[in-house]
C-alpha cells in the first residue's frame, strides 16, 4: 500500500464512508463466505455507487489486518485532516460547539471522543499537530463512523488557536478535577470550545492558561478521573441540555 | 495458576486493591529495572501491609501477561461477585442508584461502565449470570480500580430481579433510542436502577417489558448509539445532577 491509500475496517465506519465520502473509496473487498444481512446491505449500496468490489479469501484479511476477524474492508484515498483555515468558516455561526483534544495519544480514546462529539452534534474537533493522535484508520474504526460526520482540524500551535478562538467570541472551557466549579452549575454561552486533557497528564499548563473557565465533573472521591470519551460525552451533552428545550431536535 | 488465584495488572487497579481489599493479595511482583515514582509508592504501601514482594525479570511478565508491557502485578485470591441476596442489604437506603448491564459481553465496555458507575457513586452494578461478562481481571484493569469500589452482583434471572427491585420501590429506567422521552426531561425518583443494553442488540425484550420508563439520549440523527460506558456516564451523572444541589459533595 502506498502513501495515497489506506484500508479501513469496521462495518459502521464503512457504512458512513459510503454515505458521506463515496468519492474517496477506491475499492471494496469482501470474503464471500462470510456474508450476512449487514454486509449485503453495504454491498448493495456500493453497487449503486459503482464502487469496484473484489472477493478475497481469509488470508487477504489476515495479511492487511493482522489478528482481527475481518470479512470486509474498503481501500480509500488517505483522508486529510482539515487545517486551521477551516476554523474561519465556522466563526459566523450563532451557536458553536467545538471539542479540543489536548495531546491525547491513544487511538481508542480519540476514536471514542469523536463518536461522542459526532453524536452531540459538535461542529469540529481540534487536535495539535505534534505528540497527538490524529485521524488514523483505527481512530475512524473505533469512532464507529462518527469520524465521517465531523471535521477533524489539526493546528500547529494549540495555545495560539485558543487565543484566536477566544478573540472571535468563543468561550474556552477547560476540564480539570482541581476546579471548584461544577460542569453543570456553569451557564454556557452559545459559542464554546471544551478542552479535554490527556488521560495521564490532564491539560497542559499553556492550555490551562488560555481557558476562560475551568470546570470539573464532581465524582466519588476515590476516583480521580473518567475515561476521556466519557468526560467528553457528559460535558457535550450537558451543553446540549442547557441550549435546547427540545433536545430531540439535534440534527 | 490454580482456580483460587489470579494475576491482576494495571497500576490504578493495584492501588485500589491495596487500599480496599489488601487481605486478598497473596504477593506482589515487580521488575526492579522499571521502577518509577508511582511504582515506588505502591511498594511502600505494600510493605506497610506486610505483603510479600518478589522481584522478577521481563520474561515473568511476558509469560503471564502476553504482549502487554507490564512491570508490576499482584497475585490475588479470585474475587467473588456478590449474589442476589446482597441486594436486600441495599433496599433500606433512602437514595439508591443501581446500574444494570443487560448482557454486555465486551470486558472493555464492562470495565469502562464500572469506572463510570464508581465515579458517580452508584451503589451496585448488576449483570445476569449467563451470556454476560463478569468481573474478570481485564474488566478490573480497564475500570482503572473503579471495580474495587462498587459491588458487582450476579443474578440468575434478570427479569425476576427487575420485578423484585420494582416491588421494593425502585424505579426501573431503560435506555433505548426509539424512546420519545429524553433522559434529561424525566424527573427521576430517589431510588432508581438504570438499564444499559448491549452494544449490538440493545436491551432484551423481557428486560424492556420490566422497565417502568424508557428514555433516550437525543443525538445527531446519523448516529444510532453511543459507547455503552459513555451512555452510562451521561445517564448516571444526570441522575446526580438532579438529586444534588451540591454535586461536589458526592462521597
Amino acid at each position: 500500500m502506498n502513501d495515497e491509500s489506506e484500508f479501513l475496517f469496521g462495518i459502521n465506519l464503512i457504512n458512513e464512508v459510503l454515505l458521506n465520502r463515496p468519492e474517496e473509496i477506491i475499492s471494496l473487498h469482501i470474503n464471500p463466505d462470510k456474508k450476512n444481512n449487514r454486509i449485503e446491505s453495504v454491498l448493495d449500496n456500493a453497487k449503486t455507487k459503482d464502487i469496484p468490489i473484489s472477493t478475497e479469501d481469509e488470508n487477504f484479511f489476515i495479511n492487511i489486518d493482522g489478528s482481527r476477524n475481518s470479512d470486509i474492508c474498503i481501500k480509500c484515498k488517505v483522508r486529510k485532516e482539515e487545517d486551521e483555515k477551516f476554523l474561519e468558516s465556522l466563526l459566523g455561526k450563532e451557536q458553536l460547539l467545538i471539542l479540543i483534544l489536548d495531546h491525547l495519544t491513544d487511538p481508542h480514546n480519540v476514536g471514542a471522543c469523536l463518536r461522542s462529539a459526532a453524536a452531540s452534534g459538535a461542529d469540529a474537533v481540534i487536535a495539535p499537530k505534534n505528540r497527538s493522535c490524529h485521524l488514523t484508520p483505527t481512530v475512524r474504526r473505533v469512532s464507529s463512523g462518527g469520524s465521517e460526520l465531523i471535521p477533524f482540524v489539526i493546528v500547529t500551535n494549540l495555545a495560539r488557536t485558543l487565543k484566536n478562538l477566544n478573540k472571535n467570541g468563543i468561550d474556552i472551557i477547560g476540564t480539570d478535577l482541581s476546579s471548584e466549579s461544577s460542569y453543570n452549575e456553569v451557564k454556557y454561552q452559545d459559542k464554546v470550545a471544551f478542552v479535554i486533557g490527556s488521560e495521564d497528564r490532564g491539560m497542559k499548563r499553556l492550555t490551562k492558561e488560555n481557558c476562560n473557565h475551568i470546570v470539573n465533573i464532581p465524582m466519588k472521591k476515590q476516583i480521580d478521573s473518567l475515561n476521556a470519551s466519557v468526560t467528553t460525552g457528559i460535558i457535550l451533552f450537558e451543553f446540549r441540555r442547557q441550549k435546547s428545550n427540545k433536545p430531540n431536535k439535534i440534527n
